[in-house]
């Protein structure tokens, strides 16, 4: 990644202290004072995957409503369930799954937007992977705060927590343009601010946002958080489907990142974000699967190779996003968005070793002639071998090391007839 | 499938002379007479998949050139490798690794359109998959055959060799309505309506071929093929991106079949077929992966998906597709296409047992609400457990059980240096 498109061969990269120490022919390396010596012949080290978008817990939720678009799906059968079922354990259930299946699929950071953000982060920090945990801005109240003030209090005292946290950052996030007072916004904005924490909201999701932020407020939902001051090299704009030139214009000259969730954005029928205009306006563009109840999968590199066949298919322009493009947005660009691109992204020396490693060898693969497209449109998710996060194997021959996958799919799975039963309630009523 | 979005749990596919022979209850079993019994406890069984296009030797030319649309993928690449690399070693090392593949992937059935069919034919019928080999409809001469005449002449041939083969299908194919002549067309049709054979052909695919045809021909692709009498019910058109809504009546109206390849023609810069309009207008869409060397997996469950989020994501109706509207297009949808729906395509009683197994238990698929969902969104091929084709396992445990996909693998390696010397002397001319 660092040098763009660079592809070494027989390389091999050296860890110390849970940091790249360097990269180097394999020919040159003696056998000094390695304490452990890790061989893949056959496979392709890349760096981490950074899933820039998800709502972890949502995993329980997964394979619900697939007929069903963005307004009807939150309103007939999310917000619904969640009212009634998210609590302290589907959190843990449901982000420690979400870790589980992003670990396997070789990502190593991913920043969450959910409820109980200190149970994330307390799953997070277990399972050793990257996390960046979003603190909610919500001034209705719920189980976790009852107002905006105490909303931001205990998101404060979730970000102090966590400040000497090597693997766990935290950013503030907000549901939507139009889900936040003026006041909310403004306090958010201050706080963005003096922290320098970056803000991350669903943004130009669906046409339907745009027509309920405009007559709701007299202005589109860019704007709106225009008018807040929001629209910073801070703000991290997830979806942005509907982005219309000017307002792509907007975000690049605000260095704002923009994050795409493309199979979400088509399975809840939003259509297709306008990704080779934003590249080519300068905006860093990130990928993020989404929650797993819009997808069903957590699968970055499947969210990669999706982004590069629609950037061509659509724009006619078979180059407008090559194979090296895509996994750029799948690391590098998605360390950038969230603030961490000092720490992870690429394999440069000094970052954290926070490394996939993916084996290039079945009867999916053979014979690779180039190793960028073998990686994001052959091998898939299922070649991963390895996942290391700041140097630790969290994932060895395709099993989790920390993680009991064994009891915790036994965990998974009971909350089956719960949602079930909670679906026939609500289809009921 | 049959009947429509039934799913059948807890129960027993019994299999009798590699046929179907009923679908019971489990719990309703004797210890009767089974010979074998093969427990799959966490899995679905769904019927084996129809990949209904593709190139399958094109496998040893994955990953050449993502960054090239059609026109010039075909023109600089594709056509000057094959003109110095394909003789009856390739042809026979990228099918095997092409039907390793999609056995792997839960693919049970392929139409393949390619040089040397005889080779193909060979190699399918020893691998024990199910194939419908396309006859070259040429007229240029090439080391198999001097002009029409020999080409036809030694399809026939072929067509009689397999007549008596369960396994084994033919069907004439033609590369485009541009590539073969008044004469060769009239041939064609009077041998498809005598012997009853489908026929097909790339059609609609991307716009130059539009002006190509209407150039050379004063009319459109679709009307030229009307005119020759070939736009019947035996025609399998492939692709029919560019179909407009008169395109899809004639083809409707004609009881055609259309072949969709989503991601060839994502990657390729083609664009994105009408795929919900031709759905509603009548006709049966089915699923091709196209060659490896535009896509570059031959992964039928991975095009399925992408069918449904395309469909629901360029349509905004989210129940444009559904995941089990998705499962029909990749398997009985398949079937019809090719003409053997009294042989595959469902679980139905007296039809050959082709099966796909995928276990659903890791952690990318649970919980799973909806199997349907589960199977076309969150498993992937990765899932795939076991292929039976006509009662026989091919796989098991994921496993290739006749294909010694060892000495296979080192087989299509060996293709790897010959290739790229092969595209560095394409470049430099």
């Amino acid at each position: 990644m660092e040098p763009s498109g660079q592809v070494l061969e027989h390389h091999t990269v050296l860890v110390r202290g849970g940091r790249v120490d360097s990269v180097v022919p394999s020919a040159r390396l003696g056998n000094g004072d390695a304490v452990e010596v890790v061989n893949r012949a056959e496979h392709v080290l890349i760096p981490g995957l950074v899933n820039a978008h998800t709502h972890a817990a949502m995993s329980l939720l997964r394979n619900i409503a697939a007929d069903l678009d963005l307004d009807n799906w939150l309103r007939k059968r999310i917000w619904p369930i969640e009212a009634r079922l998210v609590d302290e354990q589907f959190v843990t259930d449901g982000t420690e799954l979400a870790i589980a299946e992003m670990l396997l699929g070789g990502t190593t950071c991913f920043a969450d937007m959910y409820y109980y953000p200190e149970v994330a982060a307390r799953v997070a920090a277990r399972s050793g992977i990257r996390a960046c945990i979003g603190l909610p801005v919500l001034e209705q109240p719920t189980a976790w705060a009852r107002d905006l003030d105490e909303y931001l209090a205990r998101s404060l005292d979730l970000r102090d927590e966590y400040r000497a946290d090597p693997l766990i950052e935290t950013l503030f996030s907000i549901h939507s343009p139009a889900s936040t007072s003026d006041t909310g916004l403004a306090r958010l904005r201050t706080l963005a601010d003096q922290l320098q924490a970056s803000v991350m909201i669903h943004l130009l999701e669906s046409p339907s946002e745009r027509h309920r932020v405009q007559r709701k407020f007299a202005m589109g939902p860019l704007e709106r958080l225009q008018t807040a001051g929001l629209v910073t090299d801070l703000l991290i704009a997830v979806h942005c489907v509907q982005a219309s030139a000017a307002e792509i214009e907007t975000l690049a000259a605000a260095g704002s990142s923009v994050v795409h969730c493309p199979a979400s954005n088509l399975r809840l029928a939003s259509g297709i974000a306008p990704v080779t205009e934003m590249r080519l306006a300068g905006i860093n563009v990130a990928l993020g699967s989404d929650g797993a109840a819009s997808n069903d999968s957590l699968d970055l590199l499947g969210e990669a190779r999706l982004a590069a066949l629609l950037a061509t298919g659509i724009s006619g322009n078979a180059a407008a996003l090559t194979p090296h493009a895509a996994l750029e947005m799948a690391t590098l660009a998605g360390a950038r968005a969230l603030g961490l691109a000092e720490r992870t992204g690429s394999l440069l020396p000094g970052k954290w070793a926070d490394i996939a490693c993916l084996k290039l060898s079945g009867p999916q693969v053979v014979p690779h002639h180039d190793v960028a497209t073998a990686v994001i449109h052959s091998a898939g998710r299922a070649a991963v071998t390895d996942t290391w996060v700041a140097g630790r194997p969290l994932v060895t021959g395709g099993r989790l090391t920390r993680i009991d996958a064994v009891e915790l799919i036994s965990r998974a799975r009971r909350w089956h007839p719960t949602i079930l039963a909670t679906l026939d309630t609500i289809a009921g009523q």
